[in-house]
């Protein structure tokens, strides 16, 4: 009868962290067990297991949305990072996600955009290098 | 022969201001006249005329980025509102427009996503009264 | 059996919005029902529900760290608002209300400061009304 | 022998708060009598009587990099305000006000110079009204 | 007659670095010194001489505030790291400084939450350390 | 006949930006070459072509302006390096460049202006080694 148990808003949360940032999203979580476990647990519940699992928009609109803002932001280059693997994930392309950045230099600035162009500069290659390290 | 002439940045930015943001974006153009009406030549050219005629990404994904990066850098809400427009006049939905500003109180607190979604609410409750009173 | 239901994470914030925020946090909640009804119930869950529910930290020093940080962010005076009246609530003084203000034009500049001071003016003015009125 | 009586942090700072904003500067002091006097006090002593007061920056340059650092973060419209004026009184020119805004669109964004010009706009207005009515 | 001598605003300013900030503070110091040690004598006596020795909020309130401000703004690491020492010092606790980071994903957003996280962990590692080498 | 070919926006930009940034500017550039290319075009003619050419304030208040705007927004530290450079090769005097950045400490908080002269301390120093190398 496991089967009739439906998911836990934790459950939910680890599923879609596990799709949409895979590894890049472990290693958030991992980073959080030693100081703030519990923050780990509210981190699979509310944006994963209560934001990310909503209807009314793909997660691919959702990632969009999330790597322009980080970008805009400008104060989290390391979880735009992981943003940028979701991007992807979900299938954003990577000259979209260029085209995103640029256009954040109308909304938050030349600096804002040189510095999200960094980020992703560094996860594409890094993507790369597993790819052909293969 | 005007028909060989090629379309300039400040004529294609013209263009495509009128065709996302159409009366909200002329607003904001009225508004320099009388203070910096280089600066309005200078928004068509750049944002519009070079930014949003780029190839790569659709126009309805441009209007999601740049609806999440106003609302998460809450410090602009009258544009935020010009951009509800443009993402409605670009095939975005009210209620995707709403689960973008949701998912911002994930990236930038819950009072960045109730100040967004404020805006929207104005907006589309302005947008129904023009349509009723037509 | 009434008593043996645990109470769930929506009532438990809805418990704690009132007690802290009082009229002010209804206001909030009211002004999502046409937009984002959901979203008021994330607001109970998630802010309310989960993390002022938490052990570890008082709700004065909870209210003191809100007042701070919305008073640093300055993209938020509403919220502030909503917050100076919380803390009061909660048992933080009108002076220590001032002080935390006062003291963020060191981390976030003098119009920071001055602005949040402003808010807690129009807070105090239309609670000693209140009062008065009555 | 009182003119043998160094000037206080204080009296200097009142002198330049003069000198720079004007009245503008005064109703700011005004608007703190209520609420928090104290920081009336640290705001001639700090800001005006120990950091204007220095040597090696002109204070017309004093006032470009204020109005560039206001308009570029987009949170103290009124502050703005204040130091459009206090530009204005050091010998900073209109047009040189509209450039510096003009320019933050490429550092903070097209949203933030169109705000920041939308302030100055309304400052010439009252100055030139003030002059009319004369 | 040495203790008729009233305190300066520089020397109130040293002792309450000195107690609340201790050695992290006095690196912030020493940095300064070969670029603007003007400027360490203003952070001497405006933060610590002026503010921090104000009345009406105590330390342990000041640094909550403090360290809340700091993660939300998330502009400033360092220095965040700084008071997360001067939180300690003045009595707040590990659990406490997590429980006001993790608040802070509420209003400013889970990437400043865990980036503040992240900040406070390396401190706590680093007294650790220090205690053990003893 | 090349004296009667008017300089195009991006050779415009190219030569301002050689001019005021110099080698920090070219290091912008080259970081773009492989994952945005367009992007460095944009830059040359947008903010240099376009902006920094424009009449009404000279490029010493430009980048005063933009040093302080830096400063203050304490997101782009890499970008605020180039415009130390920017400004010390347009006539700005490091002692200028110190002020502006103490100035932004009532703007924007100590913590801004501490780490923006932490940029400025290893502009100027790595400026000195270059000097001394020679």
């Amino acid at each position: 009868m496991l089967q009739s148990t439906p998911e836990t808003r934790g459950e939910r949360g680890r599923r879609l962290l596990d799709e949409i940032d895979g590894e890049a999203g472990h290693a958030v979580i991992a980073g959080l067990q030693d100081i703030a476990p519990d923050f780990a647990e509210l981190l699979f519940e509310f944006p994963f297991g209560d934001i990310y699992a909503r209807e009314g928009l793909s997660l691919r609109d959702r990632e969009i949305a999330t790597v322009a803002a980080l970008s805009a932001m400008a104060t989290a280059p390391k979880q735009l990072g992981v943003h940028v693997q979701g991007a992807l994930n979900v299938g954003v392309t990577r000259q979209e996600i260029v085209e995103i950045m640029i256009q954040m230099s109308v909304y938050a600035g030349f600096p804002a955009a040189l510095n999200a162009l960094a980020v992703a500069r560094e996860v594409f290659s890094a993507r790369d290098v597993k790819v052909e390290g293969q």
